[in-house]
């Protein structure tokens, strides 16, 4: 994981192997052939949670960049960081309309599709445990986590979990993703502009999980552009130094990357 | 408001006088001297939530900047486009670690004090309107609103009012914005780094309704730093420029520009 280039800051990455925002900085570390070291967070052991990771991130969420040992969080932006200290390759636009374009992708990744990857992804891995919690041990998770939002979401995990109308309607959400790749990659071969960015590696976690979830929504059948824009983003050497391996087998801890 | 500097895109803001965004984007258009024509989206007329506008934000929210008939959404990637094609002055710092935390700022000003400003501006213009609406006339106006978020604030506005314990809760968030920005100016001026950026101008509507709600937060006797650093703002002549006149006279139609 880690191969000498040009020396520069000492990078510490803290993430989790399935979690998608640390895969996506995973991936952009990997296509600047950027040395650093690998921190797993244990999430099953609520690492994320604990005091000392919330001064590193205080939303109490993974990944967390660690650069000369100042903390780097919010994947979108971490990546647009690593590209404009380590230039080569290029991994954004130079048209500021396209750049713009580059950012609102990446926010509606975050904002729309993280929230329905989330509701699968947890009700498959953390709600088999959550449900089992007493009263008091939620109370005492609850009080931990350092955000509203995922509070709600881990409530919902342990007391009231996402019915399968909610499942559906975030993968339809997925859906949706899936044509707006469409109709990007067969413009221009890309998600912005004709060359690949950050906007395709916001977007590979999230392809991972739909191929996963659901295969027929990356078929060449279904979406014939979109599925040799995917091939081409798995055939990257930078998806595999960036250890994009089935969610199962990397959720959450005791995971770890083949030698 | 349009005063020729050099030639380049037409540049045609859809905005509303009062809104926090839209005030971003014309302070960053002030800073920049560039020539622009400002188009009004009457907001109590529900412009925002018709087609003709939706095509132009599918959020429907203000604001909206036209560049060459192609329209541009979200004020912090609006104001990081204008500043990337057109570099003088700089709005963004050199240094990659300061940029990040410049956007990182950007992101705490729209997720967490956005929606703490709107509960006391909307409860103050909005709700008056909106409770008077029967079942009938709420169901038509949620049918025209894009996103979940916004239809839920507005079933809000018209059923079940924010209560004063909710307003209180926002106006913490204000005092501890106040805070972060006491600590950042105190240290090196301004809020990112040592130079006047989009950090600062993220901010300037929100202390504007700061001051408006509660004076006091805003005060040299509560913090020295911040006072110090909101007088040199509101002296700026982009700020002028920007009409940043006060909230309840521009709310929200109606109003134009003194000549």
């Amino acid at each position: 994981m880690t191969t000498e280039t040009t020396p520069g800051p000492s990078l510490v990455l803290y993430h989790a192997w399935a979690s998608s925002a640390s895969r996506k900085v995973r991936m952009c570390l990997a296509e600047k052939g950027l040395p650093f070291e690998a921190r797993v967070v244990d999430l099953n052991r609520f690492e994320h949670h604990q005091d000392w990771y919330k001064k590193l991130n205080p939303s109490g969420i993974v990944p967390a960049l660690m650069v000369d040992g100042r903390p780097l969080v919010e994947s979108n932006f971490i990546n647009e960081f690593l590209d404009e200290a380590w230039p080569e390759p290029p991994l954004m636009p130079a048209d500021p309309m396209l750049r713009h374009d580059a950012r609102l992708w990446g926010k509606y990744i975050d904002d729309t599709c993280l929230p329905a990857i989330q509701k699968h992804n947890w009700m498959h891995h953390f709600h088999p445990m959550a449900r089992e919690w007493s009263d008091e041990e939620l109370e005492r998770r609850l009080a931990a986590i350092p955000t509203a939002n995922r509070r709600h979401v881990w409530y919902r995990m342990a007391r009231d979990p996402y019915t399968a109308e909610e499942l559906e309607a975030a993968l339809d959400i997925l859906r949706d993703m899936m044509d707006r790749i469409e109709a990007r990659v067969a413009a221009t071969g890309w998600i912005t502009g004709d060359a690949y960015s950050l906007a395709d590696i916001a977007a590979t976690p999230y392809v991972i999980r739909t191929e996963e979830l659901a295969p027929e929504e990356v078929s060449p059948e279904k979406r014939p552009a979109a599925a040799g824009w995917w091939s081409g983003i798995k055939a990257r050497p930078a998806y595999k130094a960036a250890h994009m391996e089935p969610f199962n087998e990397q959720c959450w801890s005791g995971w770890t990357p083949p030698a």
